[in-house]
């Protein structure tokens, strides 16, 4: 039987065991799980979160590996969420990449957690967010959470992240697939990796004229702006226009990960992006977005575990289940009925 | 306003623009689209619907596309619904892509339908499972479901087909990432596509030496029947014992989708399986399993919908906001406590 309190002074005193145990109750959502996490709520919103999205094969995990070594050069610890199912961090890589990543798993300072991309009831983005909040809560000074581009998760990504990285190669297919996909709403940093290869200055180009666009219509850019002039592009920094310090326009930045290279760079970019948040209010406004939203899905959670639970609720969705089994309703009448059948019983 | 009773008719008569209307609301869950669903799903049951997933270029567009073209040549009417946001359907394509995509929309028999991979509120599988109810009412023969196999989305595909396709290249990995992947328990059938390619051969044998491996736990076959002897190294039929008859083996294929080679043959296989699903009673089965997965979310969802909408949970549910917001309490606590309000209304 899980001690919550246990597991929480473990967290504390900041013994690993305590932090492995405590992410795979929150994880699979053990007994305990809830207690834990109330427990530790208080302890959250220390760390830096950094989501790094991107299609497979973009180089995001040795790009991650290499950002956490910068870190931990400079004295800070990182724990590193791995969602990609592809991901070299959850075995699916070629030898030397795992060897480096192994590397990177002997020093205590970093902690690497790969995880199933399914099965948890509260949504994906819920159970990151709660893994998170569960290093953050151990003392991690850096968070990093890596998924793939891929459909739903990028999105489940920025709902977690105070900085969200979009990692490109000039494989990745022209810039218009950027803005189809989504990303370019939740782009905060573009990385452009593999730069090295031929066809990273088209798609830097191509980035930072859809930025340009973008930005131009939310705040009226003069023409002309989107020359560039270094290896990034663009920033908020330097003796701009007020208006231009407000907004946030995505840096488009060239790495060569396995080569160090934009790495530096990189990590600048991350710590401009969160003095700029902390700055303008955009932080605290987004960690309360975040906290709305998970607060919903955790009420939407209880809510469903008490209807299949509580006699009353459940008793309507099993008649429902039967229903629809023998042929009598189809799911979308037996369903308006169910919750007839609660209504009534609540008001009675 | 929506009459769903009108578009409900206008789907009996197979009318195009009823068609694409009924999906849209399905999709969008709009107003009237429960009652849509409700209306359609007596009309539900006729097609076979078929998921072909597998990691992004993998051509899986190529071979839905070519293995549609084989079927419209025996007079076969095809549904397709692309959730793959890389995929050709979707618009992420090369020019020659999008042409041939194109090519095959211009055919009155055969229906494609490009799904965002978000947003819905009952999850993708469900409004996958309802868009390809809508085409399946309409009386399409054959139902085609493209996913990326990444994360969550190819178990997602598994639970609205009747058979599931994992397509696979040479340049996928190893064949170990394949179980990893959990692609294994959900594939029927085995892709190679690009099997002019080098490497493809070896693919094929990892995975018919890791199906026969799975296959040998569960049913102990002989050793030595795992040699290959044509294109199609695993099949049902044949003069095999009995224990081998009732059980599925996934055969794997070998496909070089532009060129056609292999399609015809998987048409067979997916005809095989399907024939074998009848006969065994798997397919009943199966049926009624995802029909009670999917009622289980349907009946979720409105139950999360009561929650927010009716009076007395909603109170209690926006004093749990409310809580967590002021930083009273913790989601988890306030979820408790949300709940608890609610239990004790249902039973004054």
């Amino acid at each position: 039987m899980v001690d919550p309190a246990n597991i929480l002074e473990g967290l504390k005193a900041r013994r690993p065991a305590s932090l492995a145990r405590a992410i795979s109750i929150v994880e699979n959502a053990s007994a305990g799980s809830e207690a834990l996490l109330g427990g530790l709520h208080s302890l959250v919103g220390g760390a830096r979160r950094i989501g790094i999205t991107g299609p497979p094969g973009a180089g995001k995990s040795t790009l991650i590996e290499r950002l956490a070594a910068h870190w931990r050069t400079g004295g800070l610890t990182v724990g590193i969420i791995a969602i990609d199912p592809t991901s070299p961090f959850t075995g699916g890589a070629l030898l030397g990449d795992r060897i480096r990543m192994e590397r990177a798993a002997l020093d205590p300072g970093v902690f690497i957690r790969s995880m199933a991309s399914r099965g948890s009831l509260g949504g994906m983005a819920t159970t990151t967010g709660e893994v998170a909040d569960v290093m953050d809560a151990y003392g991690f000074d850096r968070i990093l959470v890596e998924t793939v581009g891929v459909g739903q998760s990028e999105l489940d990504v920025a709902s977690v992240s105070d900085t969200t990285v979009v990692v490109l190669v000039p494989e990745s297919g022209d810039g218009i697939q950027v803005m189809k996909a989504g990303l370019m709403e939740i782009a905060d940093v573009y990385v452009v990796n593999k730069a090295d290869r031929p066809g990273a200055d088209r798609l830097r180009q191509e980035l930072e004229v859809a930025i340009g666009l973008k930005s131009g219509q939310a705040f009226r850019h003069v023409p002309g702006h989107h020359g560039h002039d270094s290896s990034e592009t663009r920033s908020s920094e330097g003796g701009k226009a007020k208006a231009k310090d407000m907004a946030w326009e995505p840096p488009v930045l060239a790495t060569v990960a396995p080569r160090d290279e934009g790495v530096a760079e990189l990590s600048g970019a991350l710590d401009r992006h969160f003095r700029w948040l902390e700055r303008d209010g955009g932080l605290a406004a987004r960690r309360a977005r975040q906290l709305e939203r998970r607060t919903r899905e955790v009420l939407e959670r209880a809510v469903r575990r008490w209807a299949w639970s509580d006699a009353a609720p459940r008793a309507a969705l099993e008649a429902a289940l039967a229903d629809v089994a023998s042929g009598r309703r189809s799911p979308y009448e037996a369903a308006a009925a169910a919750v007839e059948r609660i209504r009534r019983s609540e008001r009675a």
